[in-house]
């Protein structure tokens, strides 16, 4: 094969993160860049061509990539476009697929968000492979989702379909979202979900606690984390809360596609027993009769490190957009 | 085209309606039978039968049948089974596409239950054509729910998927629902739910209302429409009420699959104004900003009378189970 690389790229908060990735899901060489150095769009992509440049020479694979998957905060399929992504500088539309394909001379392109990239990661090359119909839950800094049904990843009428991270929990009293409203699963079930939860607890609740020598504004869930690990009896709670909260949500997913597994991915999803067995617990009495004990509840077999780039680069192998370079900028062919 | 007709079979807790369907959606002719008369599933199959041989035979169309859709309560794609249906009383395995195929010679069926037929019938003649991604919600007795994904039926990994009317509306204090659990959609929004709505606010409320004049035992949902119709404070409160909640319900679905359309099917979806005004109100309130101003809330297309065995029929094009005669049983062929 002439081109059997591809290209993934993941655009995260903080980092954006590339690798040449083969078929069989080995990411042969990766690098990142500073997502938010350049408020100018178009001096990211400079950058970014900058250095995929370089390691793609460094690799002598200049010629041997296939196409290029993107992963990104509200990234649209159908689009191509970075459409309000709350937490990246360069304007409300971005048009990332046109941009990309041109400054990489026309190669073929493909976007879409960073849970759903998480999906077609893990249908690929972990947990859900061969799997036909599985949702895949991203518990990070927000709460993401990516869709499978009939082996096709859920993208909707216009491209944004799987914000699951926005169902409503608490339909009275819930949690103010950054969505703008209220009660939003990722209010309760994130890593910011539980620092809040646990400040929350810390008010109301009076009985001692590790938590407490903190402050309480600086509280993350990697201290909830620990302190729970430690036997802290409140911190448990914490966790038990959250599980609850997600065990219940998923049981209503359920209802929604009856998928044969629901896979699990980021930090959170990495509590062991303290956040499995309420969330199964709750799941299993709260999941329909007819769907009792047949979905599976799995956590992502990718290394968190090469996960946001191996799903990104599956969308790569599928990549149709090509930015057309206009007739008068191609180079002149002699007689 | 030799067989230019396809049956549809309706399997309802009443009646079982079937009908000669061509492929422009036109009913040719149909009749029924009732569903209870035998404890018999093997008695049952032989009634339909007859009926629908009588049908044939009358319209001149034995020979011109392509296959047998056929919707039923928990009627599965995948086994052509009905499981556990609450109100059929043939045991709570029933081998239907099997039977029916071997009645019919070895003729194609195909089974799905009925939310789903009529999200079939929608998209072949109905409301949802040339749509790809839409749900359909059924309001009856129950809620049921069948949802398009890429111009696929969703069946899930089981068949069982778009149990839309078992999502939880109600975390806290919901109401006793058939399938064991509480606080599902349909204790609230279904015919049932809206006599359940009365009584309870007839219970809880003081101020007068014509429904005071019935047996509050009696209730039903076309009484409060009456009510309602008719000026009645009361009775337009237990349409907002209902129509709010559903309208929040349709929120959390659009989270999912972000479709087209939601379109609703079923007595109460006739309830106009009534029920559209605070259901589109709570719906536009409840949807994550991305989606807002996307999704068409619609109403059924279908004549309401022929809207089941259409849904069914659709789904006999695309029938592929064929019973297979054992071959001792077939005729022997002259050398």
């Amino acid at each position: 094969m002439s081109k059997p690389y591809v290209l993934g790229i993941d655009i995260g908060g903080t980092n954006t993160v590339f690798g040449i990735v083969d078929a069989r899901g080995q990411v042969l060489a990766s690098d990142s860049i500073k997502t938010l150095k350049h408020a100018s769009f178009d001096d990211y992509i400079e950058e970014l061509h900058s250095g995929v440049e370089r390691l793609l020479k460094a690799f002598d694979a200049e010629d041997k990539i296939y196409g290029i998957g993107i992963g990104a905060p509200n990234g649209n399929y159908y689009t191509g476009e970075i459409v309000k992504a709350p937490n990246l500088p360069w304007g409300p539309v971005v048009p990332l697929a046109e941009k990309v394909s041109k400054i990489f001379g026309g190669m073929p392109v493909a976007v879409t968000n960073d849970a759903n990239a998480a999906a077609l990661g893990e249908m690929t090359y972990g947990a859900a492979r061969g799997m036909k119909d599985f949702i895949m839950i991203t518990l990070g800094t927000g709460v993401g989702s990516g869709i499978v049904i009939n082996g096709q990843l859920v993208y909707g009428h216009d491209g944004f379909a799987g914000e699951l991270g926005h169902v409503i929990v608490k339909r009275n009293n819930g949690r103010v979202c950054g969505c703008g409203r209220t009660g939003c699963l990722e209010t309760y079930c994130s890593a910011t979900g539980v620092a809040r939860t646990a400040r929350e607890f810390l008010e109301i609740r009076t009985e001692p606690s590790a938590l407490r020598d903190l402050q309480i504004e600086d509280i993350t869930s990697k201290d909830v984390y620990d302190a729970a690990v430690a036997g802290d009896k409140l911190a448990k709670d914490i966790f038990e809360y959250t599980g609850t909260i997600l065990g219940q949500a998923m049981a209503d997913m359920v209802a929604f596609s009856s998928p044969q597994a629901i896979i699990l991915f980021g930090g959170l999803a990495k509590s062991g027993d303290l956040l499995m067995r309420p969330l199964k617990e709750a799941f299993d009495k709260a999941v329909l009769p007819i769907f009792r004990g047949k979905t599976k509840i799995l956590l992502s077999e990718l290394k968190e490190s090469d996960a946001a780039v191996l799903g990104a680069s599956a969308l790569g192998w599928e990549a149709k957009y090509r930015y057309e370079i206009p007739a008068s900028n191609l180079p002149v062919v002699e007689d």
